[in-house]
């Protein structure tokens, strides 16, 4: 069945493993596990979640991506009819994302001991030497942007659930952003960073990114874009905004006098047309001639009401299964 | 906790893929979950299995494993312990294998949605240009060679496994083969096919090989090596000695006159010193006129009465969650 619905001569060598053709520059290599609860909802499924997410970590990575592998763990008692529509929609994101799953597996599991599918991708992409996109050169005054709306992802996950009783018309926002990474690095814009907003949101990325490169970030909430649906159902459930995840949605860092070409370029992109310029690297909070505690206050929100406050890294899983 | 166990600069970037040195050669790329069952077991766990499994698909493709990833999916309530055992063991074994855990993931779903730890493994490794051991050369008369006893994984595990009830001496096989594969191959022999051989066992592969190339192969079962006790519990459980699972064994075919020169290197490594020549690439069977039957008859044993049958492909799972 996997065979059918993933196209490619590397899978079908009768090998355990894909040979490869080496293509230059660096390898970039990573892997997600899916264990998203329900396996469909409105916008995606648990195949597409799987195919994206690692294809947008390695976007991220300033990488084209171009290898998945598959790897499946079935609970005894799935559908074969449900196996079928979520490899059919895996080979549909790879093709529109432009790799191909090239190595893959299987495993059983019996009823009570999965949740009917957990998928595992893992991927190769290849980047060019020289491209930096870990923060490294970061600066007081560069520009944060975001590349859409905020939370479509986590709010359509948590209205599909039966058990919370309400319908919405939301849809993930699930889609492979190397094309969007592609444009926006051919733009010319000086990029420092990028990071996909999956699990903690843009609050989880801009912690780690001040945790990564001692720097201090600020944002303003009146900037971030949001889906009018997706704003009244996070102050109805208590979830801030910037914490709720995503699945086709970066951050980009870039330097402040390229902002406006960096937005064009995304803007210009389907997945890239709600863009938004969010905030800036800031100046160090003050804390007298004390060093700031360590990962503390670095990150913080100009809120609606005009008072600053910081923003803090997502702890635990605020929302279980969310991918 | 993972940092601790798996010490690799890539995978301490900050970043969620491993941005890794291009080199020479062509890419192997691989991918395996494990679902062991129980996660710990005499000589292994499923931490050193999930290592090894990969390591060895990697090495069986001519490659030299380089880089693995990593990705768990936790059950709620798995004891922190157990988990730290599991990673701790996970770092061993790479370390023997001489590969890198660069890049991974961690998952976590509700109790009774899993069974205490799942594990993905997918791995990177480096092939020369040329080397072909997809069994593309195979002809009649070639040798086939095992590279230690068989059974030794699944009776393991049959025997941990508290409802059966015994205890027995047996440990895994469980190990990394690329040191034994650069071994066979350094020693001038000319390989053609390499297999491991995991679920399913030796009559897996072979069953495999013979429909990949359309060849005939004859194993004599008085020729398979295997541990007194291994035989003794497969008779008990009437499980047949070729179709069960190993975790440091592999398959050689070699050209017939390269055959003592093979076992020569295989013996002189720690993880092949029972290596064993088990039968030869065969003439086609007779069917008159007719052509053979799809997948038929193509692979035999002489059984210890003398007489010949026909080994077929293990259907289903046999043993369920063996790794």
């Amino acid at each position: 069945m996997a065979r059918a619905a993933f196209p490619s001569p590397y899978l079908d060598s009768g090998l355990d493993s894909a040979i490869l053709p080496a293509e230059g520059g660096r390898i970039v290599f990573t892997t997600d596990s899916f264990v998203v609860r329900p396996l469909f909802f409105p916008g995606g499924d648990i195949g597409r979640l799987a195919v994206c997410g690692t294809v947008n970590d390695l976007a991220v990575a300033g990488a084209r991506p171009r290898f998945l592998s598959c790897s499946l763990i079935l609970e005894e008692g799935l559908p074969l009819d449900d196996l079928g529509r979520v490899l059919e929609s895996m080979g549909k994101a790879a093709a529109e994302a432009g790799v191909e799953i090239v190595t893959g597996d299987t495993k059983a599991v019996e009823k009570g001991r999965g949740d009917g599918l957990y998928i595992n991708t893992a991927g190769l992409g290849f980047a060019p030497e020289g491209l930096d996109l870990s923060g490294s050169g970061i600066e007081e005054g560069d520009a944060l942007l975001v590349s859409g709306t905020l939370g479509d992802h986590a709010m359509t996950i948590l209205s599909s659930r039966e058990e919370l009783g309400f319908r919405s018309s939301l849809k993930s926002d699930c889609a492979p952003l190397g094309g969007l990474v592609g444009e926006l690095l051919g733009s010319g814009a000086r990029v420092r960073f990028l990071r996909d907003l999956t699990r903690g949101g843009l609050a989880a990325a801009l912690n780690e990114l001040a945790d990564l490169r001692g720097v201090s970030l600020e944002i303003e909430e009146e900037a971030l874009p949001v889906k009018e649906e997706v704003r009244a159902l996070s102050e109805i459930l208590g979830i801030d905004l910037p914490s709720m995840a995503n699945e086709g949605k970066l951050l980009a860092v870039v330097r402040s006098e390229d902002a406006d070409l960096a937005l064009a370029a995304m803007r210009a992109h389907a997945y890239g047309k709600d863009a938004a310029l969010v905030g800036r690297v800031a100046a160090p909070p003050a804390f007298g001639k004390a060093a700031p505690p360590p990962g503390s206050a670095r990150v913080r929100i100009k809120t609606l009401a005009g008072s600053l406050r910081i923003l803090p890294r997502p702890s635990g899983e605020k929302l279980p299964r969310i991918c």
